[in-house]
């Protein structure tokens, strides 16, 4: 199978061991993923952000083969129980492939929103493991153990721990994928890096004693690929996915969905209310081929049910959503921003919102986003050189070792656009000052 | 207001005739379209391919911004009363934003699909001149005239015809976005033009005794641009547009809903369908209101619920395209692709559904989809030279002369997986040959 | 070794067959390359066209290995005497590097001007078979027969003709590079096409008895890909390698060398000369090395000194060509780009010349280029399917069948800008006309 | 006029305030900038870095283009007098691109290694004051107080310092250009920043009384495109500018020209030496004349001149550079890389050298280079906010308040490969450890 990506351009699955992708592509929980949107509604705020999980499962599966083909280069240094084998590379693909198979629709909006329900690591368990499912049955019918091997990769169990690594780590194929697939979407120009180059500076790092080798850094040509994919990164965050507007359409459909699910709870009835939200509702694990009915149309389309909903609240907050009336911003700086001053000042706002008539738990909500953008991992990345021993990447990047382990972190109160003035000027008068650089050492 | 574009990058409506697109983006008819996709099922083929109407209305605005921004460069040879004016500026900027929000969802299919049902063309004229609609509330608040001048604009009337044939012409705005943003999300590369270069190639032809000055290429710079801008469409028709899977996907969809709609017409109640086609079914014209309900969720979730309708052969062609099981194409070339040719084959292949079990009408179609890739227009586009008389540019193009007239068309019958062998074999058997080059002289 | 490459990203030579690459680059004959610019003078109509033969060599190189990868993967259905072993890559990868070895300075102008000078096809291959270079020494290090088998190659014979026709015929790496890295460099977008894409579509087409096999395109595949490499050179001829300040500082160039070289071989003694010209001037060949001390440097260092010859013309014209004071062009179209009509307005233009007082040896020139864009060679290109016979691509393609065997020209007149509008008044007098699509059925 | 450029697609400038850049153009001053590079030797280790300061020229002057258009945006807020007029843009257009037309061959080497020459500054602004030159004509001709106001602003002197900074300053012209050319010519991915995005981030900041206003970033818009910008400026410092290879090359040069220069000052006839330097040698300034004869071409034929020289380590060194047979490096980290230890470490090395029979001056060098990625400044870049006071960018951005300040440096030495080991040997003994985040605090 050859096919045109817009990301990689040409993607293939031809070799034996890739075969297992074009099968898994046709069973119908991957083929889900195409109406499960990547950036969930991120494209209120970029226009373009509609590329789909499916395209994105595909594209990590892609960058899986190209990580293949470099390890191949490179592990004949390893002994050889720890090479990568035919098997190996067969169930590594498909990890990358499945990795996000069980996620439910508008991104994590769905598992925040329901209280109880699963996480999507967790579907995604079911789907590979449950005989029900073509995933499994593609999986079984290539090698009966084959289901059980890629749950645990997905899950970041391998005998081999670098390619467990590259299913979830600091540097894995989903990162590479999705920073990439993302800015090209958005139209950010920040989140690109260098794929080829990287890949090209991977070396095994010489292993300790009695533990397995890991991938490290080549430290004479790569620190500047690895400081542009950690930067990457930095960029999307701060630029995508904390992007004020987005945020506050997640923060709406989470209250959305999170109020749908009280009503029913209630006992009211909710007509359109798909049957995984109204299991949910009532405290019932949604079963499996439930789950799989929802997607971004199915969900799209129960919001607007709710529109004609008696609960007013309900009601007029999924019609903003629909008519894209997203919830205004206001960000906390400095003391406000603190744990006790942002209580303090969500605290106003509710008063606020109260006094003017709104359900203040549904009217202003306090959204706190914090990333350590390098450093943050308990195994940190190392470089390796042609003499010498390996040392941690923080140690040997001017860049990277003046932002290990900082936080940066927003915190904004989200509110309805008729609140805002008057929650801006109650605040601003408390407030110690303007922006400022939104971190704090680790 | 400035947002970023995957295509155009940077884009902004900020100068006072522009102010009109940020009010109409807020309008729910506009915001409509980012639940239509641009490329309706082309996603079957090319996963990139999501982009919305939205992002292209956005987009063909900004490429008018960029075309009027040409224009008065060098309108200062033109009577004052054709030179560009605000006024006329801003409808021209409507015109672009506006000039699809009537589509329906999945492209051209609901309109093919539905007998009698009004054609999107229609339903943008009643979006715009339809007092109940934000849309027409905004152009009207801006001027009592700006609606009806509007819709004439789209229409493809206006007093000055060089603008009328930006918004609709063989190098409309449309086209210019829709060309670039097509090939970034599917991938494919050869689409590509360079839009400065084109934009800034234009000239007005002189003008002949009586008649509205036209646009015109400047032959001592342009050419290269218009021929790489005319090839690029050509290629996109090649590959994206009439490729096999789309086009076997798109038959699909519209059996669906061409059978829904039989179904309902004969008065079964058919579960999940939404209002608007139950109206077109029983021959009544849906209300603006259902209409604008339709997006491609609303679709996607009615045909969901056709599944488990009692018409098996709906709801087996309904599960098939959410399953992505699409149809198989065969071609069909030389003398089977005449007219008389493809009847007869199109007679074979669905005796053989008939005789396999098959409803021949449902699950046999021909496909028969031609273009002219150059030359097709009433009025020619013209070359101007420093010295000289403007010149056709069919005169002029070494590549163009060769393509001018030339009709490429393409054939195929389109049929279930099941039978494809069986047709392939008794059609191979008369045919007279492999493919060839689709084209024949004009 | 591994190094950033403009056009192709990360290109490295490390496996075993490639280490000749980056020994073969350490020679002084490939490290002259670095000081020849690819196109010549074309950076006086395009700034950023001063890419050297050095990067065309290792562009050109990296090509045909991805091309052999290729080959790996599908040469599994030939022969196995037929297949592509690691010695035969070797000696493609050296050709590849070395086909343009012997180039002389300013691109092919050299050789046109002086009178019984070597082609630079000669140069090539004395560098590779000459003991006395580094090339020789490190090709005869590896295998003793190694420079006779490159030689070989580069003339076009191999054992395998489609590794020959890959170094140089309609498709090959030498094509494949400098299509996309001119481009890359003069801005033009129009010769960009998907080199992945295209080298995928590469099948064997099935031989014929007795005879090798060659490379064919995928019909299924791979139309558009070399649609669009065809149509890429075509684009470059037109608005690159053809255009008028690039073909009126070519002619001034050559003037001046071919009048230089007569001055001398009058015996008149030219102060700044390079030895090679000397020597031929005098109708004696230049030794190796005195060709190898030839470069971009040496020519504008040499000119320059003719700037203060005696000989008046000679001085002018040089200086002109360094203060980029260019000769004009006028194109003859219709009749008069006939032979007879050209001739005629060549005559014309010439009586001109001489009655201003200007030698219209020196001062007038006549410009004839034509090229045959697809159709010229005497193997057509084919296209194979999965069933049927192969196809030759003009009677597949729905556009080069329109190209096939058409013939591009264009004639032009170069002159002293103070001759320009005398010569133009009285030739557009005669004209019929103005300008056509420059091209005639072949 | 209007030219392709390969950063930024079409150039033109064709409004009457633009009119002197093309008359510029065709001086031969700004002519001879098609024979220097732009990076000098760095295509020694970038093979594509070919571009010359005729395109960087060219390039500025388009940035500055734009960059007027921006402030033509944002100016009315200022007093008129403060705002720019067709007579201010005509002289930042000019000065953009003639800021650096009295630069030397093979970038700075020739200033630094000829003792007492002067610098590019002062050649700059010769050749635009002294009445013999082109440029001076063409400024003259315009306005004759241009000349003294463009010198005067490429000097950094205007009644608009927002004008001045622009020309010369940390978000100027010069460096928006080259950093997008030397990255797209290297093929370097790191040193991409989006300028359309930054320049729209512009605003004025609010004027301190007395003061004139400045630009300052949009705090709301332009962060990222700010620190991208930034940090394309240190990645390019870390991949490009300080590689290993140009370092040595440019140190190799510096010293065959010094050492040249001390020859010919002894007194020692030194065949092809060119006047300037012969001039510079006996300590006399060189004529403007004698220093406009100097470029690349020039240069790189003397030194070819050298090889033949009695001084045998002048013919060595300078064959070294023609062959690119570099010096290596030995990177100097720790205790080693301060100002006591590399002096230590220098004389070892030169010891080594000594012994070996080497002359240790010419065979051995010391390189330190250090830079402020951000935050040397004298006066901070403002960040500006719909409301508060203008801050400091470094109290703004997460990334930059990080960076601000601190030191990144690198320290060499500089050897012939035949005396590498042996000092690496010697030094590893005494060094502290391997490589580590070459900076220190500010």
């Amino acid at each position: 199978m050859i096919l045109r990506d817009a990301v990689h351009g040409l993607i293939s699955f031809e070799a034996e061991e890739e075969r297992v992708i074009p099968q898994l592509m046709d069973t119908p929980e991957v083929q889900r993923l195409r109406r499960i949107r990547q950036l969930g509604v991120a494209s209120y705020a970029f226009p373009g952000a509609e590329h789909t999980r499916f395209a994105h499962a595909i594209g990590a599966a892609h960058v899986m083969k190209l990580l293949l083909a470099r390890l191949r280069q490179i592990h004949g240094e390893l002994p050889f129980w720890q090479q990568v084998t035919s098997e190996r590379a067969q169930e590594a693909l498909a990890a990358a492939f499945l990795h996000d198979v069980g996620h439910g629709p508008l991104s994590h909006l769905f598992e925040d929103a329901i209280a109880g329900s699963a996480h999507h690591e967790e579907w995604t368990e079911r789907i590979v493991l449950d005989p029900s499912t073509g995933v499994n049955k593609v999986l079984g019918a290539v090698d009966p153990s084959l289901p059980e091997r890629v749950a645990a990769l997905v899950r970041g169990e391998n005998a081999l721990p670098y390619l467990a690594r590259a299913v979830s780590g600091t540097l894995d194929v989903d990162r590479c994928d999705y920073l990439l697939r993302d800015a090209h979407s958005t139209g950010v120009r920040y989140g690109v890096f260098d794929l080829d180059w990287l890949f090209r500076s991977l070396r095994f790092a010489p292993a300790e004693k009695g533990k397995a080798p890991g991938l490290a850094i080549d430290g004479a040509k790569g620190l500047p690929a690895i400081e542009a994919f950690i930067l990457g990164r930095l960029f999307m965050f701060q630029q995508v996915y904390l992007h004020k507007a987005t945020r506050a359409a997640e923060w709406m459909i989470r209250t959305v969905l999170g109020h749908a699910s009280a009503v029913v709870a209630d006992g009211t009835r909710l007509a359109g209310t798909p049957r995984a939200i109204e299991m949910a509702a009532h405290g019932q694990a949604p079963s499996l081929s439930d789950y799989l009915e929802l997607d971004d149309g199915v969900l799209s389309v129960a919001m607007r049910a709710w529109e004609d909903a008696k609960d007013k609240s309900l009601a007029d907050i999924a019609r903003r959503v629909r008519m894209r009336q997203l919830f205004k911003t206001y960000e906390l700086f400095g003391e406000q921003a603190l744990p006790e001053g942002r209580q303090r000042a969500f605290e106003i706002a509710q008063d606020i919102a109260r006094s003017r008539g709104f359900d203040p738990k549904l009217y202003v909500g306090l959204d706190v986003a914090a990333d350590t953008p390098f450093g943050a991992d308990s195994e940190p990345l190392m470089v390796v050189f042609a003499k010498g021993p390996a040392r941690p990447l923080s140690d040997v990047s001017f860049l990277l070792a003046r932002l290990a382990g900082q936080v940066m972190s927003r915190v904004r109160l989200i509110v309805a656009p008729e609140l805002r003035d008057e929650i801006a000027e109650v605040l601003s008068q408390s407030a110690d000052g303007a922006p400022a650089a939104s971190g704090s050492g680790g």
